[in-house]
């Protein structure tokens, strides 16, 4: 069902620091689903209009997801990030040599996540070109807009027998095969496109990079990887390269516009400049964090400077598959770093001291901010930009929000505070009605 | 409806340490809904048989919230504590004057929690006695197990003239008048008992804490408070007392077995020796610790030294009503305690170096740990325990559990990382059906 025109009270964040409110505002839609006209209290006849207790937001944009890791999701998380990858991630990646498997999981994914409210991705696919293929394919048919990488991996000495691309030629080869599928079934400006994905440095050789950046500038496709995660990873690309990870991409010619490495705990004040000059992003994985990257990460010096930044749930390094719940994992573990931890150290010395990020915040970050990062023209109500939305109904008995009259900002706090999946009744793509009855 | 025998997959953590799977149990009850018999492989012609894919697990103990301040949850929480206070939660607590207003409150409340399987809970009213007795009887017919007390808040220069007690008199006449309200509508051992509440050390004068201590010591019913929650908290009662709060509250004859103070973020070790002496628990509220505490609750030393503690939501310091966020938040929180915030920091110095809290401990907490704070006979499937627990279908395509064939401690991993509350499907308490169709 294709949408023209929606009435709707709506909340949008479409720059860092501003919640905008439209109580009564007019969407018009042209045929491709992009936004024509804003208008707050105009009407037209044909007009969808959500009911009184419903609210329209922009869909949320997830910057970090193992699609194929979706089985192990909530589980087995206590081990050290190495340990995990060898002994749980990639034998459970492995099977993704078997299509009728990737079908199985990834079409459960992409189903839950648009449910969810994730309108856009940026999917980690395996090193398997058919079953990346096939993740494009199901993305492009449920309609969530994804940006989706085979992962390139192929240093024997990181890297297990039974998983890993079989040389840096094949690595290559294989993330060019699908960059042509996915040029080929969603076209160049479409729903879906490919992302060149190395790993991370340490399961790459430098051929296999040097390569990777080569295809990107001939191709000028996004690049994702993942970038200054743990302090072993760190000090991993430290030793061996003799430069930070983001000195390392940058080497590669890996670091470009619209790029986005995930994590980022352990960046430098000079590679996060570094990053913003090149036009790449972060994605802030603040629940995966928690439990592999041994701190959290200077969200607030990202935003200060400029560099694009926005969330991810990093499925399953991260345990749960909502934005809603990365946006407060987001805010707790900001107000966590600023404060401290220890109150055996003094208040005044215990954490940062950093402003934390509060609700409206990371509200953009979930929406625009995400969008920004991956350059895709959504995350908010503005012309020119695909109608990519939610509707919620913050009165559903089954839900989990309790309004009491709440209005304004908030009634926002309160929803991305307690909303869950029953209240997400309606989910669009492109103006298109992707979730809902 | 009553039930007698139900056979089911289960889960619980009777033990600190120790989670037990049935795979196939029989659990039988009396005619007030005691367990009689726990024994695996049996069946009975009369039992409820879960249908596969639901588990069984006992009900979440909440041991912090404030029942009144349910209609701002998810809200107003970017505020220092006393501010918050001042200008949101006393204004809001005032209103239940209004018993109408009370009653539309406290229902939503109840069968909310009751929805999200919370079987027991630790409630903090008001300081009016009429709504306080009314929050009692809501929990009565619901079928809610919980320990209710009427807030006691006398001082002049702590408290808002349109918010506090009279005088010290009237906070503790008012607090005997509602335990004696409960024990006539509920008996001495029923499905709702009373607590003694003073707010915290800081609203009440000291004629009014002797005073509570002495109806403690003549009632035998629990206290409850909060305790070392902030450096602003923590460091005015010193001032005011020469005391720590622990110290403070033992001197007041207020630190009594099965009484549970919120928070305590703060304790220093010989506070939390003090309280364990005593017989006295803590409330973790990891949520609202990241919002009002400015630090993270030292929980792995207080397990260690054998100190009670059980989990809050701190509805509404904390933004969520569920005890499922709870653990989450519990276990991130503990891990960020453990390993620090700050990346420019060496790790061997970031933070605290202690064995973070996994999930399966989280889930003791949340259960069996609580219920042991309270001195419930509640939280494990063990004979003399009264039967308090809750379905969770594992496979309701509109939950957010996807099992993909995970079982053992993988598959309650999953369950307590990713349920939400259309994976809840039957709630029991003294074994009478309370929600579910």
């Amino acid at each position: 069902m294709r949408l023209h025109h929606i009435k709707a009270h709506a909340f949008h964040a479409p720059r860092l620091g501003e919640v905008q409110e439209f109580t009564d505002v007019l969407i018009s839609l042209d045929e491709t689903g992009t936004i024509v006209a804003v208008t707050e209290g105009a009407d037209h006849p044909d007009a969808l209009v959500l009911p009184a207790g419903q609210i329209l937001i922009p869909g949320f944009v997830d910057l970090h997801v193992h699609a194929p890791q979706y089985p192990q999701l909530g589980s087995a998380l206590d081990l050290p990030l190495e340990d995990w990858l060898q002994h749980y991630t990639f034998p459970l990646e492995a099977r993704y040599a078997d299509l009728d498997f990737a079908r199985t999981v990834y079409d459960t994914l992409i189903a839950d996540m648009l449910a969810l409210g994730t309108t856009s991705a940026l999917h980690f696919a395996t090193i398997h070109v058919p079953a990346t293929n096939l993740l494009a394919e199901i993305c492009l048919s449920r309609g969530q807009r994804a940006v989706i990488g085979k992962v390139a991996m192929d240093d024997p000495d990181a890297c297990p027998d039974f998983y890993r691309d079989a040389s840096a030629t094949d690595a290559i080869d294989g993330t060019r095969a699908v960059i042509d599928h996915i040029h080929a079934i969603a076209g160049k400006d479409g729903l879906v496109a490919p992302a060149i994905t190395p790993r991370f440095i340490p399961s790459c050789t430098d051929e296999c990079l040097h390569g990777l950046g080569k295809l990107a500038a001939e191709t000028g496709v996004r690049v994702q990887s993942h970038i200054s995660e743990s302090d072993w990873q760190h000090g991993f690309v430290r030793a061996r390269t003799g430069r930070s990870d983001a000195e390392s991409f940058a080497h590669y010619g890996l670091l470009r516009e619209y790029s986005v490495f995930a994590h980022g705990t352990h960046l430098s004040a000079s590679d996060m400049e570094l990053l913003r000059d090149h036009g790449a992003g972060v994605a802030h994985c603040a629940a995966s964090n928690a439990y592999f990257a041994g701190a959290v990460f200077p969200l607030r010096r990202a935003l200060d400077i400029g560099l694009n930044t926005g969330l991810g749930t990093d499925i399953s390094g991260g345990p749960n598959p909502s934005i809603f719940e990365a946006a407060r994992m987001t805010v707790a573990a900001s107000r966590i770093r600023a404060r401290g931890v220890d109150a055996d150290i003094a208040a005044d010395a215990r954490g940062t001291a950093e402003p934390a990020i509060d609700m409206a915040t990371a509200f953009h970050l979930a929406t625009r901010g995400g969008a920004q990062a991956l350059g895709l023209p959504v995350g908010a109500f503005e012309v020119g930009m695909k109608f990519d939305a939610m509707a919620i109904d913050t009165l559903r008995a089954e839900g989990t929000i309790r309004p009491f009259g709440a209005t304004g900002l908030r009634l926002l706090e309160k929803v991305l505070h307690t909303a869950s999946r029953p209240n997400i009744v309606v989910v669009w793509t492109d103006g298109v009605q992707r979730v809902g009855s």
